[in-house]
């Protein structure tokens, strides 16, 4: 970032800050000489436009983007309570974008945030995400993003997380304590780090009570429903089935609900299930459901809150730091009762 | 509406259409003396900007905007997954929008809408919204707009809806069919047009079937679930409890099995439970919820495919129109057996 800025061009070339902004975007309204004359000084001085300074000039557009996988998650229908409980306060506007877990639309989708339609950007990126440059160039673009949940780690910035790890942990554990040894992680993807986290932790718990981690302790899952099932089912109808499935996320717990409907396995019985879910029906399941409860809410409201922190201060460099609200282990009768 | 155009006020003036446009909007770029010749010319010839043609130029932003009460209901999720099936082909970007069932918020969501941040508008109004002359506005601003669901009669465009009558009607028949005679219809709003014909096909049906409605066949709702945990929890209490309830939405079955779980009654053979609902953990719940399924993916498609069809004419004023897709009544285990 260089140190010079528009308006000391402005007087050394005799010009308004106007003027030699609207001469560095090129503008039809500037004479060619004049655009000459502004370029030969930016060589000059080695002057580099502050991107910062260019978006606090930007920031009228009083609204937010929410940036989400999907909206069919308990999870991040509460996420966006959360968030809306803070731009409410702050008279701010939140416009959410699906990604539908597509890499290709999430790049699309903030890609026109250059354009300066939003202030601030709170994303949670799609499962296919690998890499980070198109959040990195928004953040160049002078455009403060926070991550929250599926974050990528190398994106420096605020990012709000819950204790993945060791819930995948303490999910495992108990179900070993339920006397399982045959537990199956359902993964929904082997990109996301979240998703990696609680598969660690899983792998924590059965080596430490000296389980051995085969190929069928782990099923990688789809975006397809129906593949899924067919996935679920597959593990299911399997000579040596699994005694529990850990299941990463909420929809995979419905998969596995329906399967055993129709194999006519009994859930707890004769195999225990746990999620990652804030399902607001996993108390009313058949049967109620063990979850990992993400403080969801609150997660919205961390990360709306250091948005607007940012966003009323005039310098607002994020700061790189993770933010870890922890999650509740409920346990229910889907894990019920000794395999 | 005129039918003098820009360009034959600029013939007119010996003008280019342009400089017209920008002396309409007072531009800077345009000298007082041009002004006052345009003005004079627009006051002798009585020309009225056309909002359409307006729009037409402006319709550029390739993004359309929900606005919908919250996300938080399965109705509402799959719906933006109908609307996005098309936008995606069509390369929009769909903005959501929510109001939280707040009149005000909806009012404030639809106003800013006129700067032209979008090409159109697909609205399901709020549980408070009771008149709609901030829907007239917008569409006065030349931004077409189609209600979907929650639809204002009054409002002069393309509507989606479901059939909303028949399906109260149907539900309660069933009911009656199990031999319940004391059904209570949960309304969650008073001034909710489709909530409304849910109840007239309720009565409809008491009434074909000689059963009297009294006051206690009517519970409504707020959009507080404490309140409403409250409401149910003394309606099923009462000595006169009714023998099955008819919920007009999906958050209000939860209600009614956490209120039935706390004071151990049963569902279905103390008390039958149907609903208005796209849960899609309907056939897990304990026990299996009976309800009336909405064409959800649907609606969202049609709604977002006469939108398209509009914006891509170049006259595109939408014929008002009711567009009903019906629902399904899926009978499950919360209304078996005779009471």
């Amino acid at each position: 970032m260089g140190n010079i800025t528009i308006k000391q061009l402005a007087d050394e070339l005799k010009l308004s800050p106007g003027t030699v902004s609207k001469a560095l975007k090129d503008s039809h309204e500037i004479s060619a000489e004049t655009k000459k004359r502004v370029q030969e000084l930016v060589q000059k001085l080695n002057y580099v436009p502050n991107p910062y300074a260019s978006s606090l000039r930007k920031r009228k557009s009083k609204t937010i983007a929410v940036v989400l996988p999907t909206v069919a998650d308990s999870f991040f229908s509460q996420v966006i309570d959360g968030i809306e409980s803070v731009a409410q306060k702050k008279s701010y506007h939140v416009l959410i974008y699906l990604t539908h877990e597509s890499f290709l639309k999430e790049q699309s989708i903030l890609k026109e945030f250059k354009s300066g339609r939003v202030d601030g950007v709170l994303i949670s990126v799609s499962s296919e995400t690998k890499q980070s440059d198109h959040i990195h160039e928004l953040q160049l673009s002078g455009i403060p993003v926070i991550l929250f949940d599926r974050v990528c780690e190398e994106i420096e910035t605020a990012k709000v997380t819950t204790n993945d790890f060791e819930c995948g942990y303490a999910a495992t554990k108990h179900l070993i304590e339920q006397g399982c040894n045959k537990i199956t992680y359902l993964s929904i993807s082997k990109d996301l780090s979240i998703i990696n986290k609680r598969m660690e932790g899983f792998i924590k718990a059965l080596t430490e009570c000296g389980i051995k981690t085969k190929e069928n302790n782990f099923v990688f899952c789809t975006n397809d429903d129906t593949e899924n099932f067919r996935l679920v089912s597959k593990l299911i109808e399997h000579n040596d089935r699994p005694d529990a499935i850990l299941a990463s996320v909420e929809k995979l717990a419905t998969t596995v609900y329906h399967v055993c409907n129709e194999l006519h396995i009994s859930i707890p019985h004769q195999l225990k299930v746990a999620c990652f879910s804030n399902l607001f029906t996993a108390f009313i399941l058949n049967p109620s459901l063990t979850t990992i409860t993400q403080p969801a809410f609150e997660m919205g409201k961390a990360a709306a809150s250091l948005l607007f922190e940012a966003l009323e201060k005039n310098n607002f460099v994020l700061k790189n730091e993770n933010i870890v609200i922890p999650s509740t282990l409920h346990i229910r009768n889907s894990t019920a009762g000794s395999i």
